[in-house]
């Protein structure tokens, strides 16, 4: 191995337990423009010389970016950090050497102190200094000079006075000296650590997912671009940041399913948007009734220059079986001995409408370089944002590469890992550079499956690479607890979304109009899904939610403690409340100057009430202190004193509060 | 990075989080020769194909010794485990690829079940098999493409049957076809992981540290080796696996320490065996009144044939002003300005009998290779353990070299690190190729202390590359609680080191002749300590430990549970017991087959009661089992029944239990 120790190697010391770190540095830490990344090491030496170090930042050419020392934590541990340019792909090293300078310092310190200082010593830290300065740029070199002159003179002092003086003169020459070692004795981690530095939507994002066909001004008509267009201000005032759009591309006719997933659709039945592919086109083509290419970049740009809003779009890599590349491209896909082509299949479950891609084909190269042609097709229509499809059905080393590639022009994308399987595989996605990934926050109903649930991907070690993005429904999946919890439910699974993840979406208007009808006892599809119909919505419902989900975002974008799911010295904190219906966790900034605290009451039918015991000191507030907080919900202001506070939450009125400490 | 996806990639499978490792695999995990190496890892690959691995076991050439398959332990985490050979370095990868054929079982399953099943569906099996069969040995092929043929064929059946026999037929095959995937498909860690296998010796042992110019047979007289030879008998119905002598080298006689390390020494005086080198030679040499290479030879083939002790040297490397090397190699040692010596020094304390070598010289590698024949010359007598005086003071870089180059050819060589220095440069020494390691043991007195302490060491996850050696006392340190415990303390002291660690070790005879005298208040220093000056031993004081010593060490040999540090479990468990002055925890053999119980009272002035709690579940006990434990130490037998059990130990009767479990 490469950092195996050659005989006289003259790199004293060693460098261990780098962090943050992800698998030793086989793949980076993910972070967004601006952040701090604070580093640590263990960095040590034989024998008593102290060590010095520093992080060494690059861009992706190898250029230095900055290079900070490091400050001593003791015990051999150091920290340093550094800000963060913007998006792109960063790597850090971290250099430790032995300080001469100041290993010579402190021996002649101790002895002074001991009384057995003598001018030989003041010669050594000379010699030390002047080397020193051979090695500093001019300016440097200089002041290393004149400091190791004056060490030698004694100042019209004698004896220990002029010790004393010598000693004064080293401390002031000593953080000088420390960053100009000999360059042969610098021990380098043989490794750099990637970093990769995302736009910070994708640390802080609010989604709204949409159907575009079900979204016309008039009834019984297919909804077009230009309908969105006239609906952003609706999604733009309930304040979400990225409208994602089920698939938008023509939809096969073969196998098509119709309403309620019945295995063949009536005349008229629009069929699943993720059956992808006819005659009019396929992954690169636009609906012909939602309107032309140039009318989907017309509300592209209009979402995003009069909305800041960016348009999502889901790439589901798969066929119809009228997509033009199962005649183009056969050798893409699987067949059967007998000729057939190979469907999507879960037995019992059927997907005839599907034909998956063969990522096992000889013909693969060809394949991944078409897949990646589609993307940079929408990233050219002014597409930045892509929600992934089934992501794990798909090779991670196919991922790696096209994720890693279309980076490198375009560092701003943002990809969304929608892979409900394994934690090992959710994991891997995230890892090789899905940008944020959906979780199993939609399953996670009970306090102490969210209590464990929290604490896993807010605190936990994979916080540094995988980013979750919490959904209370998807057209995939109303779970139970909203099938049955009514109004409260939805409001319940809003508030946790929203402010216990810094990145949330829900799939509109089905939330906010709380349907709640499952096709069937014990399934978790939707009644009618949306899937396999078009729809009409009412979006003036007096009972809609809008006005709660405005205000909730409205709060997300008040309060900086909302806006990251974690932060070095900030960040999630449960609280122990003593009511296992009630839930309580805070979110606080690094330096604590914007503390949220979210009580909920999970049982949507009765009132709950608690005690919560909250940790003062970590808020910087006195344990008898009185501190002031507000509910954003409500404007409602409560006067507490101490670490113990009374909750009451009725959820016929609001299950929960969001609270903002005031002082 | 070469473990990066290129396009195209066929190998679909990922392999991560393999354990056991140290650092990633940059270090070594140890063993000892004959154990069993339980390996686990997450393997996982896109979609819902099953994956299959195997571990591949090479030898220090390269040669493949063994592959064993993995099994599934769920949640995509794999097992296996192989067992050792002989001492070397080994290195272990893991493999993993997709296996088509349980894929296919188990969709042709799900099919049948489904009702879906087809002839088609055979065909696709056969033909999986048939290329299966091809990359196999020829006997396995022809039993592949039997299997392959069968699966076609009805026999007689028809329908559902058919399809049921084809099943069954396919179940039989799979095992088998799993192990011959496509080669191009394996995916193989990039990095092998390197295992260390020690000698048996090197995971239990017991020390006896002596200085041998103390132990002449006739008063007034330096001690010989032909002295020592007579005392083997001693040492080993003691039961000593490992006979350490202070250094034996020629003694400098410039700047010698006298009495008590007093500055000078008087006429006469011997000098600390640790100020190495005079006219009479250096490292490689013998002090004259010690007898001959020779005659020492003689002494370490007579230790080990007859009585199965070896003998360690202690390795100090540095030299007093006479050395020979301060001549012959001036560029070995660091000059001050005025062309003085510099010798080491730690203000206030001055060593001026010491110059140690600078290892940041030019010469440096004339000066590595020296310090490496001067182990070879000791090989060369015969000796294969040494002990290494302040390791930590000499580069880690020079010590991986080192010791790696002397293992190559001695891979059953024993180096014991005597690094009483911070956590992060002990635990270096230990990665770099140290197979022992002195501890904070010696400084652990307390309850709480000795608990935490043992958690880490024995079951933290350092253990995969740090075996603690405990000693109770040193010729450096005698504790305060040995020097005001009284006879109570050095037994609580020997029967902590000698059940909790497998490896320990006493400095003797101080040690059975609790020898308790500092040299000063709040001094560590033993009173006219053995390193200044030559002692007489009364070996045959009527209050000498040597007695329990040797029942101790006996009882260590009559049960594996106290043979090892930790195993997979087995190994130290700590136990709670109601008492502040009680500790108590068991070792047990993986097989729970010995079980050991340690009960010490920490008070050596009063008898101290309490009730522990055992978990009799991990003992394989039941709840209201009736049980008994037979104390090793009096041959007393308890009946109990249930967790909880009553202690007491009387300090002046004896402080501790040693109970064997008894069923």
């Amino acid at each position: 191995m490469s950092d195996r120790s050659e005989i006289g190697s003259g790199q004293r010391v060693v460098i261990e337990n780098v962090s943050p770190a992800v698998d030793g540095g086989r793949f980076p830490i993910k972070r967004t423009a601006g952040e701090v990344v604070v580093v640590e090491a263990d960095i040590l030496a034989d024998g008593h010389d102290p060590v010095a170090g520093r992080i060494v930042l690059t861009d992706e050419k190898g250029k230095v970016l900055t290079a900070p020392c490091l400050e001593v934590l003791g015990n051999d541990r150091f920290r340093g950090e550094f800000t963060l340019g913007g998006p792109g792909r960063y790597h850090y090293a971290i250099e430790g050497w032995i300080d001469h300078f100041s290993g010579w310092l402190a021996q002649f310190q101790k002895r002074i102190e001991g009384g057995s200082a003598d001018n030989v010593d003041l010669e050594i830290g000379t010699l030390i200094l002047r080397e020193t300065a051979g090695r500093a740029p001019k300016r440097i070199a200089g002041r290393l000079t004149r400091a190791s002159d004056e060490l030698m003179r004694p100042g019209g002092l004698s004896g220990a006075k002029s010790f004393q003086r010598a000693l004064r003169i080293g401390r002031l020459a000593a953080p000088l000296a420390r960053e100009y070692p000999d360059p042969d004795t610098i021990t380098r981690t043989p490794k750099a650590f990637p970093v990769e530095v995302n736009d910070p939507l994708a640390r802080f994002s609010a989604w709204y997912e949409m159907f575009p066909r079900s979204w016309a001004f008039e009834s019984g008509r297919h909804g077009t671009f230009d309908d969105i267009i006239l609906r952003l201000p609706y999604v733009a005032n309930m304040g979400f940041d990225i409208l994602y759009f089920a698939p938008l591309h023509p939809i096969g006719a073969t196998h098509r399913k119709g309403r309620n997933n019945a295995l063949k659709a009536e005349p008229g039945e629009p069929g699943s948007p993720w059956g992808i592919g006819a005659g009019e086109g396929g992954h690169k083509a636009v609906h012909p009734e939602l309107g032309t290419l140039d009318d989907f970049k017309r509300l592209v740009k209009i979402a995003r220059e009069s909305y800041g809003i960016e348009i999502a779009l889901d790439i589901a890599l798969q066929c119809s079986p009228d997509h033009p590349y199962v005649v183009e491209h056969p050798e893409w896909f699987r067949r059967r001995p007998d000729g057939t082509l190979q469907y999507a299949e879960n037995p019992p479950k059927k997907y005839q409408d599907i034909y998956p891609f063969d990522f096992d084909c000889q013909a693969r190269q060809s394949l991944w370089l078409e897949m990646r042609s589609i993307f940079e097709h929408w990233i050219d229509q002014g597409v930045r944002v892509f929600r992934v499809d089934n992501p794990h059905t798909k090779p991670f080393a196919f991922w790696e590469w096209l994720l890693s590639d279309l980076k490198v022009a375009r560092p701003d994308l943002i990809f969304l890992s929608e892979a409900f399987t394994r934690p090992a595989a959710m994991r891997r996605l995230a890892k090789v550079g899905f940008t944020q990934s959906y979780t199993y926050f939609t399953w996670r109903n009970d306090k102490w499956e969210l209590e464990s649930y929290l604490s896993e991907v807010m605190n936990g070690p994979h916080r540094e690479y995988f980013r979750p993005n919490f959904w209370p429904n998807t057209p995939d999946i109303l779970h139970e607890y909203l099938q049955t919890g009514g109004r409260p439910a939805f409001i319940v699974r809003l508030v946790l979304a929203a402010t216990a993840a810094a990145n949330y979406g829900i799939y509109g208007p089905a939330f906010e109009l709380t349907l709640a009808k499952p096709r069937e006892p014990g399934s978790e599809e939707y009644w009618e899904s949306e899937k396999y119909e078009i729809k009409q919505w009412n979006l003036e419902d007096p009972e809609s939610l809008a006005p709660l989900i405005t205000q909730i975002n409205r709060i997300r974008r008040e309060n900086p403690a909302l806006q990251s799911d974690w932060s070095a010295g900030g960040g999630l904190m449960l609280h122990p409340i003593d009511n296992p219906l009630l839930l309580f966790y805070s979110k606080r900034t690094a330096d604590a100057s914007n503390i949220i605290l979210v009580a909920v009451n999970l049982d949507p039918y009765n009132t709950q009430i608690g005690w919560v015991d909250l940790p003062l000191d970590r808020f910087g507030i006195g344990w008898d202190e009185a501190f002031e907080v507000e509910d954003l919900l409500t404007g409602s202001v409560w006067s507490w004193r101490g670490a113990r506070n009374y909750i009451e939450l009725n959820p016929h009125h609001l299950p929960a509060h969001i609270l903002r400490v005031r002082r």
